[in-house]
């Protein structure tokens, strides 16, 4: 199935980078010269990208063969062969650094996924990414996640509802806050409360929230949090978990556990493309 | 000024991030309300994106008050408040995530490189971006780059000339491959090329290359081929100079530095909007 | 707060009606000369798309103003005034088409959907919209839904879980579909499963599915799976409903009932620009 | 011969209806299985659009096969199969909305041209549409005019001039309003005019408009017109023809009946995709 | 009244000039710094575009004064002002090109033309342009013919018929390809026939074209086709006029002499914006 | 190579050309006819657009065969083939105008181009385009000048530095201006200054230019300019280059000559579509 938000993103991507042409490549490598590359791991991780990598290419060149050697989502290990790609030098030179720079992105961002999956691995909570994503991105990032073992929380704000301080103020309170979206939003989106404190999860629960965010709680409160909701609704872990020792998040309870370092501070993937 | 590719990555990340519309605010938000909040930092760094920020408010309402205390390249503190944005309550909600998520991934480059620019301050050498950028965002990354006290590489594939191994193959040698590219790429461009070794920089030299890139050096080649190049060129460490000791590798003299990392590997900058 | 997707759709329909301009126009109004024309209602209706029609003229002229009598939503009757338009007569005449065009449709939907409301006014069921929109106008024609009286079901294929027979087939049964879904849709999303038999509704019910579609079901069949369901699930009527007598549906305790015929067969509102 | 347009259309379709993918499909059917659909009719009516259809599911997949038992134009008669469509079996769930969508509501528009075409069928008049089209869609909706028997009127303001009311006014009168139009507009286009009275009527003929547009006349004005004009230029009634007796309007010697309804009162004809 | 598609030139032009921003403005010219620049002629010749140099600045600056002194059609000297702007010193430098060269384009197609419709002035033959135009810039350079006192021909293949040779050949004759094309287009379009002998031509009027195109005839031959035409259709010269004496041509009671060197082989005219 | 740029260029030309369709070939030509154009010279001249030509019609039919007599670059001679185009009639009769308008544009400028570098012709001068080129078609254009023999100044704004009067003015004076370009502009680009007298020329020199454009200066001064520079930097002699002699200004032993006339006054090539 084609993917047209990625051929956009592509695209823009190389007409950012070459807007008038690779003057490198056009000076010095003739029309018609074939070539070679190999997609190589300088470190170990989880790969993401490889179609899209396959998709830069072959936007430049109808001829060039990419031959994958692994998967998305699949573990590697410095050293491993990824893929070859071969055929006219020019695309492959004009794509190289397209292809790499979405290679190794979301490589980075599977590999700190699995990283934290596999910290909570064995309690029951998820891990899930945030809207913390970077612009023009996000449907390749929350991709990513998937690849890494995450799941994703919501697209965006149409795909989901998420009620935060500033909503309840507006709406006078939780309850009305949760009511009015209860009454106007459609049917298929779940209802998630933001809170902070214990008076607010108390009210967020009476007022039929389907999902509870607790935000910057201590492990302590995360634990009494999930006592309070008892299944009542799902509960996420939300604030900087980036920096939490996140097994003991996921052993106070939550369901999910978001954090949004796993899109806003990404390191790219060692991975290289070798002629 | 107005910047145009500005404009239309504004447009896409709304969009991307909204394209049902806010559906938490718009049941919960009264229409007509209005709001202030405040960017508040909540660790030391470098601004960049504040007029971004702005722009993104400014396209959801042309009410919004947006009232900046610092600008970009300015140092700020944790604890400083950066900016007061007031107006339509809707469209600042709706458009925060977007504000923040760029201005987070902005000044984040804009610390990284002001670090390394410190590193290497009293030594003639500069800090170098790389096209190791966000595809879709290299413009602001590299303004972000300067905002740290760096300088930009070439933008892209069009408006610089990097001879590398893959050039030099198809080419023929380093002599050829320079010769192509004078002769027929715009008289406005020097040359770089790529060398490894240092029979392959006197080649570069002889051939009259402008700008000499050393790549994957140990310091005291570096050290070497600066004392060759003897000023006859411009002279630029590359490789994995996210990991160096970014001191060392200027005190050979070289006239550049170039990592990648500044863009490829970014922290998101702790900042928040506050209400 | 401005609608981005709204502005996109004005450009692309006047585009489409004037790519060359309006030669009539050009060619007998002379520059400069103003102009008045009245929104006026020749039939009784509900108005949706007022704003819109607004936004249509300030896209052609700086200097128009438009006066609204009535807003989106309201009822109106046959020889109101809905608004007044005033300024430059080329900018009028030109966007005159584009702004009835789309005022009369969203208007059409607005009075079907509140005929439809009032139907099962009284009993505790909602009408709602589904996917049978116009390609292109969707997020309007979900707006007229509202602007009627109904609420929508989900925007789209990203928002919302609707599991079918298809994908039920390819699951290899209901509880595996409503499984897969759970564990892999973000958590903000509730499962909708298609039923046309009892034993599926148990099914469904046994899987966790969080609404049931009962799809064209006679009056029994719904009041017996109204009370089956016993309010662990919503339940939406669908099928044909655009033909059926929503009352009795709506009095078997249905929660939810989808009308395709809201937005697919559309007679535009009779409403004209008279000058 | 492929269709720019259609391509753009079609793009935006599907990314309107699942910005983010459909989770739903991707959740639980597997990569790789494939499916054959059927669109059958579930009433009578006129097929158009079914080349649209086969382009959407082509856009989502190189691999679909789609076996076209209809052409647009053709009757079609409840329960017949109107083509099949195999392959992946993600792309077609995807796609079906969309292409269901377009089908329909182009074969509505088909089916009630075909009415009104039969209605008139053996005078000389010829049906016509106007510019009260979907935005969006003007070019796909005349096109079913067309497959629905009748003939298109202008496509838009930029290739047909029709002089109306405030024209005239703002010309000085009819006599005026014609010569600024011969003078300046491209000489390929025929000049129209709007007539309500007979004294209108003569002055447009004296002007040397080609053709007269008769405005809301009753069939005996429509008649009386017909022989003042002479053949001395086309007739074309207009105004609510959709609520008139056709026979009786085609009967009276006009050359052209334009409805409005045709495109801005679509009832979607009854065509599903069963599996 | 606004031109969305002029809009979206400038802004392609824009980006294609400088995509990654004017280097050497933003290094040299302090932001805040203000300018005023003069348009000045350099030869004499037709202003056209004034306008559009207009739009180019207020794009990139919302606070640039344009002081039009002379207004698109009008004749000027060289030596004379036609212009001041006065700003933003970078957004100036930053937009002078592309205001220059579509000021200097489209004044070059109106010297052109106006010269052509002087060589004709008396006769009661109209200059007008053809579709050899610049991909992109249609509408302008239509424009710019208007401005220089020449009408336009069709804007382009939707919004004419232009029967010639091969359309005939398909159709089976001059007859045959009137007929069809009289059946189906729209009835607001005149029938254009290219002819190339006097058989064709009585061919072509028996058929009851609306306009005869002469295709390269002597001027004798000419003269006898008009003969032969005698007001029964409008008479086009066509052919390389571009070369041809148009006075003689024009004498030959011709309505029309479409001349393509107008759009397709340009002399820019010689303004600059002097500081 | 595929060329991105292109295709976007080629859609926007066609939808321009016939955003309805061509309604004359669609009612006269029948689905499914073929047809053998054959491209052919009408005076001598150089090739350019021959591959563009080929993908205009591949856009608008999979089946069309080009097939290419000559390549871009080549010389040709009154009536020789330069391609035959065999397929859908259709196709080719509507995309004939888009694809000799780009070839006879482009192919105009690369004989232009070819005539002034025979001028220079065993001069070390090289021939050197401008931006003074059409809005959109710049690359295009730039590629044709390739083609004639010619090489490309900078693509736009962003890859290139010139440095002119008011840059200077701004700045301070010509070091200034220099300097501050040297430390923020890119090390990859060189630094143009502009200058029109000696004392300029010095002082340009000495703030280490690395290209000096000699603006409108007489060919003694010219001659005098690059005995002074001595080879410290490259020359460029510009200003009314279009209407000098070449020669002359070529032996002065300047290294570049810049004609803006090469892309701002272009003469078609004859060459036609014949059947």
């Amino acid at each position: 199935m084609k993917e047209l938000t990625l051929e956009q993103l592509i695209d823009r991507a190389l007409l950012e980078d070459a807007p008038g042409g690779d003057v490198t490549t056009l000076s010095t490598v003739p029309e018609g010269k074939t070539i070679t590359g190999r997609f190589v791991a300088k470190e170990d991780g989880i790969l993401c990208g490889i179609d899209v990598a396959d998709a830069v290419f072959a936007r430049l060149s109808d001829k060039i063969k990419f031959d994958k050697k692994k998967e998305d989502g699949d573990r590697f290990q410095k050293g491993d062969l990824l893929a070859l790609v071969t055929g006219d030098a020019r695309a492959i030179l004009t794509g190289e650094r397209v292809a790499l720079n979405l290679l190794q992105h979301l490589s980075g961002i599977a590999a700190r996924t699995r990283e934290a999956v596999e910290q909570v691995a064995g309690t029951g909570a998820k891990i899930v990414d945030t809207r913390k994503t970077t612009p023009g991105l996000r449907f390749l990032e929350k991709y990513a996640v998937r690849c890494g073992g995450g799941t994703n929380h919501r697209f965006g704000l149409s795909d989901g509802v998420l009620i935060k301080d500033n909503h309840i103020a507006a709406a006078g309170g939780i309850s009305e806050a949760v009511e009015r979206a209860k009454s106007s939003v459609p049917h298929t989106l779940k209802i998630e409360v933001e809170v902070e404190t214990f008076p607010q999860l108390e009210e967020a629960l009476a007022a039929g929230a389907d999902i509870i965010m607790l935000d910057n709680m201590s492990v302590e409160d995360m634990k009494k949090a999930v006592e309070i909701v008892a299944g009542r609704a799902l509960t996420e872990a939300s604030g900087n978990m980036g920096d939490r020792d996140l097994r003991q998040v996921a052993e106070t309870g939550v369901d999910l556990i978001s954090i949004g370092a796993l899109t806003h501070s990404v390191r790219a993937a060692d991975i290289s493309l070798k002629f």
